[in-house]
Formats: C-alpha cells, sequence, structure tokens
C-alpha cells in the first residue's frame, strides 16, 4: 500500500508551504489539513515538539520545516547526488532561513520601541545583504540555489515568499530578477502549478 | 591527497564546536582557526555568507554550522542509515536549534524593557518546555537523538551546552539526567576527549 501523508499546519503559505509543494510535486496521497489558529485541542497532542507544521506518515508524526523538506525531496530525486553537493543545498537553505528569521524577529516584536529600532536596520541593511547574496548564489549555479539543477532547496525557497512579502509589506523579489525568475520557475512545474491553481485563497 | 580543513570560528564554543567534534571525531586533519571579536578584514572576503563559523574544504568555504556538521557527519558513518532514519536525527536538531533561538533570542536583546518581558516566559515555559521534550525524546531512543544510537545530531547536541549554559547562568542540563548523560557520553568518546583535553581555556 502507498504511505500516507497528512500535513497539519496554519491556512496560509509560510513554513507549511514547501512540504505542500513537495507533497504536489511528488504526486503523494496527501491531505492538506488547514488549522484556522492554534492547533486545537483534538490535534495538540500529535504535534511531536507543539509546533506547526508537522506531517503525519502512515500515521507518525514528524516535525520541522525544513527535516521534512529535505526528507521528502530525497523520496522524490531533489537530492544532491552526493554528500558535498547536499551540503551545498542545506547552505543555502540554512542561509534562507537566517534571512527569514530577520525578518520573523522585527514582525513578531511585540515591543514597539524595540521592533521600531530593529525596522530600519533590517530594511535597508539586512535584507539587502542577503537577497544580495542568494541573488548572486542562484547566479552562480545557472539559476538554482546549489549544484546548478533544481532540488527541494529550491522548492523550499520558493514557497514562502508570498508570507515573507506580506510580512515586510512589499515585494522582496522585485529588484532581484534571478531570483524572481527561480521563484517563477518552481511555480510553472506542472505539478505545483496544478497545486497552486487549487489552493485555498489565503491572507499569508 | 588527504583533504585539508580550516574551521574559523570565534574563541569559544556555541556554533564552532558541533564541526570542532565532528572533524575531531573523524580524525581530520584540520586547522582550528579562532578568532577575538570579528572576522577581520583578511578573512572576511572568505565567508561565503559574512558570518562564522564556515569550513574551508581544501581551500573552498563552505558556511552553516548544522549544514557543515550533517555533511562531516555523513563522512565518518554518523548519519542515518536511510531517508527516516535521517529525517529523525533532523528533526531533533532543528528542535534544539529552536530551544537554542529562543534562549538567544533573549540574550542578545539589547532592548532592556524587550529582554525583561522575555525572561519569565522563558526560563520558566520555554526552556522547561523543550529541555522536557528533549529528554523524553532522548529516553524514547535509548539515549541518543534519534534512531537509537550515536549520529552527529548527537555531537552537534552536545557541543554547544557550555556556551548556552553562559547565556543562561545556570547549568540547563542539571534537572535532565538522560540528556546530562548524553552530553557526558559524547564527550568520553576517545577523539573528543582527547580535542576536548587539549582545546584552549574560552570564556564561553
Amino acid at each position: 500500500m502507498p504511505d500516507k501523508y497528512t500535513l497539519h499546519y496554519f491556512n496560509g503559505t509560510a513554513l507549511g508551504e514547501p512540504i505542500r509543494y513537495l507533497l504536489a510535486f511528488g504526486k503523494f496521497d496527501w491531505e492538506d489539513v488547514r488549522y484556522k489558529c492554534d492547533l486545537g485541542q483534538d490535534k495538540g497532542f500529535l504535534a511531536p515538539f507543539g509546533q506547526l507544521p508537522f506531517l503525519e506518515i502512515n500515521g507518525k508524526a514528524y516535525a520541522q520545516c525544513t527535516a521534512i523538506s529535505r526528507y521528502l525531496g530525497s523520496l522524490v530525486g531533489l537530492s544532491g547526488r552526493d554528500a558535498l553537493e547536499n551540503l551545498a543545498i542545506d547552505m543555502a537553505v540554512d542561509t534562507f532561513h537566517d534571512l527569514r528569521l530577520r525578518i520573523v524577529s522585527w514582525a513578531y516584536d511585540f515591543n514597539l520601541e524595540s521592533k521600531a529600532a530593529k525596522k530600519g536596520p533590517l530594511m535597508t541593511e539586512q535584507i539587502p545583504f542577503y537577497m544580495k547574496k542568494l541573488e548572486q548564489l542562484v547566479k552562480d549555479n545557472d539559476g538554482y540555489v546549489a549544484n546548478g539543477r533544481l532540488s527541494w532547496g529550491d522548492l523550499l525557497f520558493a514557497a514562502p515568499f508570498k508570507y515573507l512579502n506580506v510580512l515586510v509589506g512589499f515585494d522582496l523579489l522585485e529588484p532581484y530578477p534571478t531570483l524572481k525568475q527561480l521563484v517563477q520557475e518552481v511555480e510553472a512545474i506542472p505539478q505545483i502549478a496544478e497545486y497552486l491553481a487549487k489552493r485555498p485563497a489565503t491572507t499569508f
């Protein structure tokens, strides 16, 4: 019997979307459970570390967006060809998360004074620093985050930009044509385009 | 000719130490370059994303502690036996980083009001939540973070506790005997014990 996958996440893109892209890419038998706010008491016991997203594989729950994406990537032929190629993918992914965490650290800072102090450096230094580095990285890798061809790292990179753009209030990709093209290329992969056409409209 | 490794990091444990543990474990030919404060202009151009640690492998620079640790783990036989075992390791490692990031978000918050507001929830809720979850995880895996045997995830977990304990000001492991035993077991691995005996005395 084929494996049965159930993704548990909020009704938005963010850290659930890379997993959805990979499940769609691999044409897995999967269910897309979307929570309106919190986990809900009925499902909370399943979340291995109290957090979304988590993925049930044949009823067993696995946590962590990146770990799950790397695993699904290995199942659908989107890993590197050797350990050094996997290192290149992982390095790009972790650097993307560094950028994401800078944005998140500002966006979810509920101390207004602290939040205001972070905004200038984030917008004028940190975001341009990482986006330029990533633009150059993708240029150097023939349009992909690593190794000159498509990997799960490209799907993980492309999927959360809708969410990040909502957080910052503008299109992060606009000044970076190579990154923009990569995101468009991922969205045009037939299985992902098919998923996107059916994806529920969400605010993030 | 064997590969030549040069680790660039601050003169402390933190995110450099898992890489040092793995380089020691594998008895690689490696150099341990320790910076007193920042990168220094002479080496800054080498850091792929402007950050420490980075590892030079035969002169080529690779970034990101976790990506490098996973790579070195695969070279020294400390990966999982299959993709699902690797997922279990990655899940544990990323959950450890969630805990670390909670601590770091408080420790490096330079807004004193914001920092003071974070301290209570960190100390009474977040740290106990993650440490209890990790203690249970290691219990469930026969004393290791995954799969019932030693992996690079155990080395990555064990190495930064000196640093984390300095940040919080107490021994995080003290109430968690299973985690404490895991850290002690890693430190007693002969190659790592040999490295620790020679390790420079540092403040973190």
